[in-house]
């Protein structure tokens, strides 16, 4: 968040910023789609991610995924290669994704696609460990990753957004022999801030922790209803409901 | 940047902190001090170089290290411990240092040092690869690192940073053999937004590239007037009239 000089703006701007992610939610709600945001410094590896899991989970669920990004169409077009819908939202000079550009992105697929036919929804943020923790675009949790390669300290030093996340991801783990640093300590200073979360270390290389958290996402979108492909209606009806 | 629906706005925010950013510099320049802005992503290693740097030139220079970190004095600690005064700025909710945030800072400066007995004063900015590149404090130069880690297409989808920086630091080069990275692509996407920046891969491990770094910083103080130790009151003439 920039200070803005006047304390009444910011919270207006986040009230503002607010309100439109509510709609956004309630709009996902409508289409039974479970929406997941994913957000980390620059590099931290949301990317590749996104295609292990876009791989590993397109045959349970329908999948979209939003890209946000100040410029190009880079990890857009890595993630089309999979075949799924991307809408790729560029932000300008802005350092991260808010509920009124989501909801331009919404309105786009709402026209490209069939929402109702879709499960689920990744939101791939602008990298930035500071700014996107609080500017909320209609999510129904949050998912944070942190590279083994930043330091063990990021947790206490940038805690919004570890206090904010439903899911941390801890990853490059299969980096852990080339460095000095302690996931132990990660953790421990993780859990200074959240004592909920739900800690996954993992490695997009090595494959270490991947089952973990395709298990998460599938439980996420389960607990709201959701369902597979080969049950969608039933499940876009509970999580409507929802 | 954050996008706060009032283009008018953030114009105006840019312009008043372009004009507290001047004025910090005009004290600088009274004092005969270079002001270095070190930014880049959390974790792609601006401490460790930092406590390398001190290591290396405090004999050559007489330094003083502005601190900026969201919570917590972590880095500000480390920092102290290598004997140079260090004024540590809690930004609070904030992603970026800013000219003001600094000019606290230089105030704090006057009351506990004598400013014109030092001749480089290192800002060590809020680990953000978006809006510190937007917040001018006051610096002489802008230092902008990037680790091997984050990927070649950064430069590309930050552009900003990228464009603005006098100096870039390819960080943990040591790392290479480990990764699927390419450091001349790192370099060709940076050539695109910037062809006058010094590019200068650095291992803090392996020490690549430090020599060259330090080099750098000697000649930039040099450019500015700024003299060692043992010459410093014509070093702060020089500096005071430039």
């Amino acid at each position: 968040m920039h200070q803005t000089f006047d304390a009444a703006l910011e919270m207006n701007l986040l009230h503002a910023n607010q309100h439109g992610a509510q709609a956004n939610r309630d709009r996902f709600n409508r289409w039974g789609i479970t929406c997941l945001n994913l957000m980390s410094s620059p590099g931290s590896g949301k990317t590749q991610l996104l295609e292990k899991t876009l791989h590993a989970i397109q045959n349970d669920f329908r999948i979209a995924v939003i890209e946000g990004d100040m410029t190009t169409q880079l990890d857009a077009e890595r993630l089309r290669q999979h075949g799924v819908p991307v809408i790729a939202i560029n932000t300008g000079r802005s350092c991260h994704l808010d509920s009124k550009m989501v909801a331009g992105g919404l309105h786009q697929f709402e026209n490209e696609q069939q929402p109702e036919d879709f499960d689920l929804v990744f939101v791939e943020n602008v990298g930035n460990l500071v700014c996107p923790a609080e500017f909320e675009v209609g999510e129904h949790a949050k998912v944070a990753l942190l590279s083994i390669t930043e330091g063990e300290d990021k947790p206490l030093k940038y805690p919004i957004m570890f206090r904010e996340a439903d899911c941390l991801l801890i990853t490059k783990t299969d980096l852990a022999p080339y460095l000095d640093v302690d996931i132990e300590a990660i953790v421990r200073n993780v859990r200074q801030l959240n004592s909920k979360t739900t800690i996954i270390p993992v490695s997009a290389k090595s494959g270490e922790g991947l089952g973990e958290w395709f298990e998460w996402v599938r439980q996420v979108v389960a607990a709201r209803g959701g369902g597979t492909m080969a049950d969608s209606s039933q499940g876009t009806l509970a999580a409507s409901a929802g």
